[in-house]
């Protein structure tokens, strides 16, 4: 796809109702996700302005090619639709824009329209495997200082797409409550761990990136390729419980610290819509060493990287019981991503791993280099040290028992029409014991 | 059940041919695969001697209560049967014991038995996630000495079961080939990694621990509850790519250097069948801290280990072309475990994180104390250090292309009747890139 694909036109319009100029979901968008309305089954779904198209009931007016993969809108989930690879999405996308922008067919498709007020928005994939890597060099920084000073990034950052492997049987779409987690901490000067609630619960700020068309195992994806196994993007939050994560991290990595949940983001934003917001691969400075050959692509680092804003918000109890508005915790750029999402999916399949239809990455808490842009409260409040001043008089170090956060994310720019990812959301609640 | 249930009476006799006295599967074991014959589709099987009981076939001879479960025996993995949980195993074991033991139903069940050597084995269950442990002290301790001589253990080793979340869709059952991954290695005075073939691949020897039924995430399952959870045990090799592993691995622990492939034995042995080889949890020495409360439960420690003895063998591709038989690496026992599998369950829900059906826990690579019960050539050359003698004049360090291991696992003592794995095996072969 070119950038002058049609289904970019900033002036496209649509003759769904309220879709011109909406802040998330315009014509140019078209972002899949599972939904189910008035109690039915779930079904693949399209979203344009505030309503969500069936796409399996859509699919019996369009051309043959495109009808066979709209008819995959009637699956559980969008492993299999997607798993179709990039290139026959891309003809679904552009016989969904056919039928949403073609006022002869309105008769036809407006019955097939929800309102995606009255529906409910499901997990887009099941997720066999989550990876999640850590791609934010600021974040990896300032978490390092924490524990090594002088020598933050260790000597195979700039080498290595850090990654680890995450619990895919936790991941919940946004709304779901988030039960507070327990487990072993243990103070500096204890003797002994002791078990209870965590106290240091966090969120982090990610973007998911959803495999689409897997690879055989023994059979690396090679980097050129990489864009071709993209199902698209969404918001990740990575809860992270801080001070059970402090204890049991050392020798493997994390475990229950990240296990007890996290959440994502209901809607599938595709490469294709995003392709107007490709920019080159500016996280590495002049003088990193090269990525390596399996690594490097020209295309890929001239294009690679994403111009997408993210946002988190906090809604306290308070808040809500006195009518505020959520506050802005922050607001920082993709491109803070070190690693290219191409180099993600180069990397993780280099050793022969297979990658499979609905695996889900993670890029790893995305902190921008500007005080207002910092990805997780560990960072913000300086490992708890430096409380944050709500301005309703209340203060945090990290999340409390009713505490909401709210991640949005977009990409806008002069000559395109915004695209927007929806909202990733969740609120903590006590948990079993208390 | 009690020690004194008659499918362990080791009198019984089934009156299928050769069953008697069988080294691995005599009728008071009965574990389950998955099996497919003459291109069949593949299907649920119990093993009796050197046959195959179609599980679907026989359910139709079982009484209400039991035919249901054996009617899953039709399904396409294990998932949906061990989801029933332990107790409804528990009976139909106890139809399966009577159909194979009673002369009477010789007839109508004999044509459901396939002879074993002339069917395909397969994945046992569809693995969602994989979690491996690191319960083997005496690997911990070897391989921590690799790094801190002085300070092998890390200080949570005793109080945390130490584990992390492994590669789901590598998972192969036993004959898959293995490929010799590729990666990033570095030379400790060389200035940057390079790429190619693992030079210093490695087995583990680990068992591989199989959930029945899952839990609710934020509903943690209490150790006294543990068994219910647990569908079976079989043998794990942890495949490693110690060079890859050894420069990726910090801070977030393994992911490229395990996840190329991971082998399973195709046969789940229930924790009924290896009932009569509970004995005491004796890993923990005396003057270590006691378990805390939630990993604590007095029949837990009392007959939560499993008296298992595991073996590795070795065979090269030049033994093969001599006509000679794999060479021994190591024997050694299952109670190398630090951790129960009750232990781990718990720990692993203690956080609120759901368990489901067919979820893989590997028990970590387990060393006895012995020299010739060591898990892994890491430990057994030294880190590379002292070469491995063949008796063929051949030598190793790590595994060489055409290498086969082949792991066997078995419980046996006076009084009852031996209780054996089946094998888990594998052979190195070249990379898509040499």
């Amino acid at each position: 796809m070119t950038l002058t694909d049609h289904t970019h036109n900033p002036d496209a319009r649509s003759w769904v109702l309220g879709s011109e100029n909406h802040a998330d979901f315009p014509i140019q968008n078209l972002p899949f996700a599972m939904f189910s309305s008035g109690g039915s089954k779930k079904r693949v779904g399209v979203a344009i302005g505030d309503m969500i198209l069936d796409l399996a009931e859509a699919a019996d007016f369009m051309a043959d090619d495109a009808r066979k993969l709209g008819e995959l809108g009637s699956r559980a989930d969008l492993n299999a639709l997607f798993s179709c690879g990039a290139e026959a999405m891309r003809t679904l996308r552009h016989a969904i824009f056919d039928l949403l922008t073609d006022g002869g067919k309105q008769a036809d498709i407006e019955p097939l329209l929800y309102r995606a007020s009255e529906c409910g928005l499901h997990m887009p994939f099941t997720v066999r495997d989550y990876t999640d890597f850590y791609t934010g060099i600021n974040h990896a920084t300032n978490v390092g200082k924490l524990f090594r000073p002088d020598n933050p990034l260790l000597p195979n950052y700039k080498f290595v797409p850090i990654g680890y492997h995450g619990r895919a049987s936790s991941v919940r779409v946004s709304g779901s409550d988030v039960t507070r987690p327990k487990g072993q901490t243990k103070a500096p000067d204890a003797d002994a761990p002791s078990v209870g609630p965590s106290k240091r619960l966090d969120y982090e700020l990610e973007m998911a990136v959803w495999v689409g068309q897997g690879n055989e195992l023994g059979a690396p994806i090679d980097i050129a390729d990489a864009k071709k196994h993209i199902a698209g993007i969404g918001i990740l939050n990575d809860w992270s419980a801080r001070d059970l994560q402090a204890w049991e991290y050392q020798p493997l990595g994390p475990f229950l610290a990240k296990s007890f949940h996290s959440s994502v983001s209901p809607w599938v934003v595709t490469m294709d819509a995003l392709a107007p917001f490709r920019v080159a691969q500016e996280a590495r400075p002049e003088g990193d060493p090269a990525p390596l050959d399996y690594l490097f692509d020209e295309d890929d680092q001239a294009t690679g990287a994403l111009d997408v804003t993210m946002e988190v918000h906090l809604s306290t109890a308070k808040m809500r019981d006195a009518g505020q508005a959520p506050m802005c915790l922050s607001k920082g750029p993709m491109t803070a991503m070190y690693w290219t999402i191409a180099q993600l999916i180069a990397h993780h399949s280099s050793n022969g791993c297979d990658l499979n239809p609905g695996d889900l990455l993670g890029t790893g808490t995305l902190t921008g280099n500007m005080p207002d842009s910092v990805g997780s409260l560990l960072e913000i409040t300086n490992g708890g040290k430096e409380p944050l001043a709500l301005p309703n008089g209340e203060t945090r170090t990290f999340l409390e028992n009713g505490d909401e956060i709210i991640m949005t994310a977009y990409a806008e720019k002069a000559g395109a029409a915004r695209i927007g990812f929806g909202e990733c959301r969740g609120r903590i609640v006590e948990g079993p014991l208390g």
